[in-house]
């Protein structure tokens, strides 16, 4: 055991209950999440809602900056998971402690997508979709051109199975020439306006009640806290300060290629000066890439990482792992059909992976109280009948080496890495 | 008149003195700076010191976090200048004011080589020859290999033509496989022990301490301060921990190409993980790229940016002054063969240039009451005879279209751009 907490890790592994799906879940629920794209994406294209009078409520970011409250975090069940964070943070923010960490070294990361809010769909995708459909209007000739015409039909599934990396290379396309702080205006203007496709409320609506908490906890507890994604870091900005109150300086994404444009101006100031995008992907921050953009970045390893196995971060929670402080891996499990999704299609895997790692995972059916901050419906068609979760749960090693399922596109990115034999 | 300072900016660049050098002053200094190099580097490797008993004086940056003393700018003479910077600070920390800025948005940027300290010789050269001296201890052969081989010989003059991309260049080069916080070790270890080659001083008592008190105020004024040059970030963040108390997340620079190297551990934990040094320079951070840097890393446009036109900076500050906000560019101009040196070939076309942009001028000669801590003798035989500076000023226009003398590489790098018959 590397990380000197005071729970063990594995015993919190084992005491998780055991996840609530299985590798078959993830293709039923790619079905209706197709048509339901469909029916989101109509409404939403169709007519912007007005602003909502009543903004989502978000106790976690907004609580009182003194002392924690009697549960610093009440939409968490008690559990080992919930303890071992308490634990953790309150250690290495005692001073005098054996873990005791100084301020400026408490850092920590976290993904988004998936992480902080339900990835069902890509936000991003959504935005895309937006943009083509403003760009269309300029170019009407893309509107035939693929993969634009597909994606103009609305169609997230096949958004989803184009993957991050590749929505993020017609994000620079479909913005190219635009100055940055236009693009990110552009993003507010989307986050104040669309509505989600599946649960048909605000987007913001749908970030994870559990984790707003855990963000307000560390930030009170004195760390700083960085956003890694693979989504566009010019995306991402609007949203990490919006949603979570967080800089936009400590967002690290994927990098859009950029250049200086200086014009000439009155003779009698200087010229003007714009930074713009190019139509190209410089980095896609994603698996292995992750660690080397926070090294790049932050110059600090992280104490504290949190992701999920879709999100492209086991290597951003092993490197977090390697440093000489203690520290703490959380991956957040998707297994909740009925609230949220059953997409980690290796539930059990994931559980295995967690278990030797020596990391924490944060199972939606077993250890959030409450998913978002209010109850959320998924709109009536869009209730998909899971398949039955009581199937005998293979063993750790089966499970690792069931092929992902083909319509779990993340999944499959990631592939787990759990050790045969362990 | 864009940037609604109460001293009209004009004005304060017409009043400064004339500056006190001429084209003709960088080659003068050029030779006996070669000499001088040789000598210097010949002490600095033969043998490191012991660490200095006293650390050097730092008034302004660790000064009183309370209320600014009576003269927060104490090294600075009273003048237009000064005048400017304490009456910009002033009003966007001014609630309620006309030109208040929100604490968030108070981003302040800063060159390094050049602006902070300074930069004959460019001390992450010495770092360079201390790295391939190691290097060498494993590759023998490497000894008899240009550029390494001129570079053995502790020929400064020679690191200084090969310009800072390429001195970066070579640092990926010689720091291949080096696990990123190993590298910043070696940073670290190098500025505890080395000198100065011509003040014979430890290198950080070559910080400008008008500068230095500078960061303090807008440090106290809520701003938030971020380095930008030209340096490898990884060299360039102990520095700016050790001598500016600037956490390494604010210090943008010059990026190696890294990857993430993990290795197979005991079963029991996880895997090895490390960042380590490619031996590629993945984007030097100079001239325009340096407001690409700066909009990817921050996300907000600087409302003071701080250069020298050796430092690449002059897009920097066009960027920042063409934000919505009330913003300060300030230029240093070194015009003091004195006490530092004379290295801006064409004082008058920089005094012209920041006239005619609204930009505000540091003369060292001029503004500067020190230039150091302490006063700081150079090397008997480095205190170069200086031409006459009395010679007729040029006329700003003429001073531009002067070739740039063959040895003062970074101006004819960052080449004025004075507009003719302004």
């Amino acid at each position: 055991m590397r990380e000197p907490i005071v729970t063990p890790d594995n015993e919190a592994a084992e005491t998780s209950p055991p996840a609530k799906t299985s590798s078959a879940s993830a293709s039923a629920v790619a079905v209706p999440l197709l048509a339901l794209g469909l029916l989101g994406v109509a409404v939403w294209l169709g007519s912007m809602p007005p602003p909502q009078p009543e903004p989502p409520a978000q106790p976690g970011a907004v609580g009182p900056a003194g002392q924690p409250t009697v549960d610093p975090l009440p939409s968490w069940r008690a559990g080992e998971t919930k303890q071992a964070i308490l634990e953790f943070v309150e250690a290495v923010s005692t001073e005098g402690g054996p873990l005791f960490v100084p301020e400026e070294e408490r850092i920590a990361v976290f993904d988004h997508d998936g992480t902080l809010a339900c990835e069902e769909p890509y936000i991003n995708a959504l935005f895309l979709i937006e943009r083509i459909r403003r760009l269309v209007e300029q170019k009407p000739d893309l509107a035939s051109q693929e993969p634009f015409a597909t994606l103009l039909t609305g169609d997230l599934e096949f958004a989803r199975r184009l993957g991050q990396r590749l929505l993020t290379e017609l994000a620079a396309a479909a913005s190219e020439g635009r100055p940055l702080e236009d693009l990110e205006d552009d993003v507010r203007a989307f986050l104040a306006t669309a509505r989600h496709p599946i649960y048909d409320t605000p987007l913001r609506d749908v970030t994870f009640q559990p984790m707003q908490e855990l963000l307000a906890l560390l930030r009170r507890q004195g760390f700083t806290i960085w956003l890694c994604s693979g989504s566009s870091v010019h995306f991402l900005r609007p949203v990490a300060t919006e949603w979570y109150g967080i800089d936009p300086s400590l967002v690290i994404g994927s990098r859009l290629r950029m250049t200086l444009r200086e014009e000439a101006g009155d003779p009698e100031t200087v010229a003007g000066s714009k930074v713009v995008v190019l139509p190209e992907l410089e980095q896609f921050n994603d698996g292995p890439q992750k660690p080397v953009s926070i090294a790049a970045r932050i110059g600090r390893r992280p104490i504290f990482a949190a992701g999920n196995v879709g999100g492209g971060d086991l290597e951003m929670l092993r490197w977090s792992q390697q440093g000489e402080r203690p520290s703490f891996q959380l991956l957040v499990l998707h297994d909740d059909a009925d609230r949220e999704f059953a997409s980690d299609a290796e539930a059990d895997a994931v559980v295995a992976l967690a278990e030797q790692s020596g990391w924490h995972v944060a199972s939606m059916a077993a250890d959030w109280e409450r998913v978002f901050a209010r109850p959320l419906d998924k709109m009536a068609m869009g209730r998909s009948p899971e398949p039955d979760n009581e199937q005998p749960a293979a063993a750790a090693g089966e499970a690792a080496d069931t092929a992902p399922a083909a319509t779990d596109p993340p999944a499959a990115a990631a592939p787990l890495e759990a050790r045969p034999g362990s």
